[in-house]
């Protein structure tokens, strides 16, 4: 007997519901597609359904303490709506909370999708043995998530975790942002396509131009098979990445002096190509990581974090996510576990 | 009858110490010299003297909570050692804090004077309306400071707060901390004076060629006059305080959507010169200040803060520091009231 709450990850692409009680245990897991397409109202009714479904077939095994739902996009926390998502088109200025409670009748919190894989690798993943921490999900943009004293930080409007936005480049590339030089434009999928692209441009990259001619779908996880065989282009690209994330953590390492720092989304399966740059501009940039840095940062035996004796001798661990594209799906059920 | 604490401004040239009650009222506030080359101890009996000579003075109008002292270097919390600090010779491995308590018996908190000067701004300064905010400190370096739900955040290890260490320019200038580009390489006094002197070497900047001639001790103060006289050269200096500035408060704006940043320090005196750009670069690099900027940044009533709604209505604040040297000894005097 285990109460439980249901996690939800509303992507633009797919629809996720899982059951999960109140030790982390998954009972349940659905992928449905987010039908766009169809309006806001369709994929509602997909949602409070897959969700009643759940909460049925477990009600016996305990209370169902509400549903936590990660959402792509910029939260209203006071109102539960939708401020702004570009992949959810018509679900702004909606009361999207208010609906779902008064149709299932339980408590349900929205939250940024980056926040709740945060809150989820804290609960389950890489952060599950630390105190603090904070998580850079790495995938069409680069979202970022803040866990301070067990809570998410939202700051003063819920808009903080902003990561993806920070500027390692002051004069670089334009963002979809308005601001030149931002992270996301030099480590998410989208960027490593756009970085091999000028790179084939210049006639100076015969694999990777190869590679982009033969498919149609030209992505990142392509260009990491090419860094993998040793293209130079390819793997300089991954240094690139890295160097931007290095860049961009140390300013996170010196500023906050976190326990921990977590790379998650789809590009961390290339964690082998960039990680040892986003290392070695740590050691360079970040006093506070050079003071405070385990010996060999790229062999952190997994489980250590929790082995370290607390106080002055602790160490910075920057390691990548534990829990893959589930981080949203625990981080969201938690959410009404904990507020 | 009111309850006061002591606050100690332990600088590499000053010493100041200042009897402030609960409330905030300065009691009385002494400087001396900070006898540096006469040795620690020398030093420390001054130092427990003047608190004595205080505490016995006001000891008839309340009770004395506590010392808290703002000392310019790396402070272990846990042991209340001084871990590191340049401008203090011989203060590193030796049991500061159990010294000065058992001289005194009285609690003696040991905390970063960068710290301090935030808290002092949170309680008395400009923060004292807000929630969370952070500070710069604009001195001979940049010191940093982070106050989060009423507290000093630390970290892991104490050594949060260290913005002056976010880099700005990947591949800009040497910092002694070894990085390239960091921000106390643009926004210090020291760097100001330094810029200057890469101008006049061009042979471009004749204003302040003759400036830097006339006066043995040229400094940035020298600079700012040069620049509210108009010399172009000068003026361009401050814009690149402000652009370096700009680049690291956008990346804490983004990241931790704080209610407010205090910019303090000395180099605040130029605050009409490199202001301006600060808030050029935020509403081009930060996203989230642009979402929750104060229509006119640079004339935001004194006070406005307390007035605003809470909520999502809320606005991202960044000011300068109203307590000036004083930051550091009130915020230390409020460590034993607070603890």
């Amino acid at each position: 007997m285990s109460n439980f709450a249901i996690g939800v990850d509303l992507g633009g692409t797919n629809l996720r519901i899982a059951a999960v009680d109140e030790k982390g245990q998954l009972m349940e897991k659905v992928t449905l597609g987010t039908k766009t397409v169809l309006g806001r109202d369709h994929v509602l009714n997909d949602m409070c359904e897959a969700i009643r479904h759940a909460s049925d077939k477990y009600k016996s095994s305990g209370e169902l303490l509400g549903v936590g739902i990660g959402v792509p996009g910029i939260i209203d926390l006071q109102t539960g709506m939708v401020r702004e998502s570009p992949n959810l088109p018509g679900w702004s200025d909606y009361p999207v909370r208010n609906e779902i409670e008064k149709r299932l009748g339980a408590p349900v919190i929205l939250e940024n999708d980056a926040n709740v894989a945060a809150f989820g690798e804290k609960w389950l993943g890489a952060g599950r043995h630390v105190g603090d921490m904070a998580m850079l999900t790495l995938g069409t943009g680069v979202g970022g998530g803040l866990v301070l004293n067990g809570k998410i930080w939202h700051g003063m409007t819920g808009m903080a975790g902003e990561f993806g936005h920070m500027t390692v480049d002051p004069d670089g590339q334009l963002c979809g942002c308005g601001n030149h030089g931002c992270l996301e434009q030099y480590a998410s999928a989208t960027a490593i396509v756009r970085m091999a692209r000028e790179l084939i441009t210049t006639g100076d990259a015969p694999g990777l131009a190869k590679a982009a001619g033969a498919d149609l779908e030209f992505n990142a996880k392509e260009i990491y098979n090419q860094a993998i065989q040793g293209d130079e282009q390819a793997k300089r690209i991954f240094r690139r990445v890295g160097r931007a994330l290095g860049i961009a953590l140390s300013a996170m390492v010196n500023g906050l002096n976190l326990e921990m720092y977590v790379i998650g989304g789809g590009v961390c399966s290339a964690w082998e190509a960039f990680s040892p740059t986003i290392f070695e501009e740590l050691r360079q940039r970040a006093m506070v990581y050079a003071a405070t840095a385990p010996a060999d940062p790229l062999h952190v035996p997994s489980g250590a974090s929790g082995q370290v004796e607390p106080g002055a001798g602790r160490k910075t661990i920057i390691t990548r996510a534990l829990l893959g594209s589930d981080a949203g799906l625990f981080g969201a059920a938690r959410l009404p576990m904990t507020r």
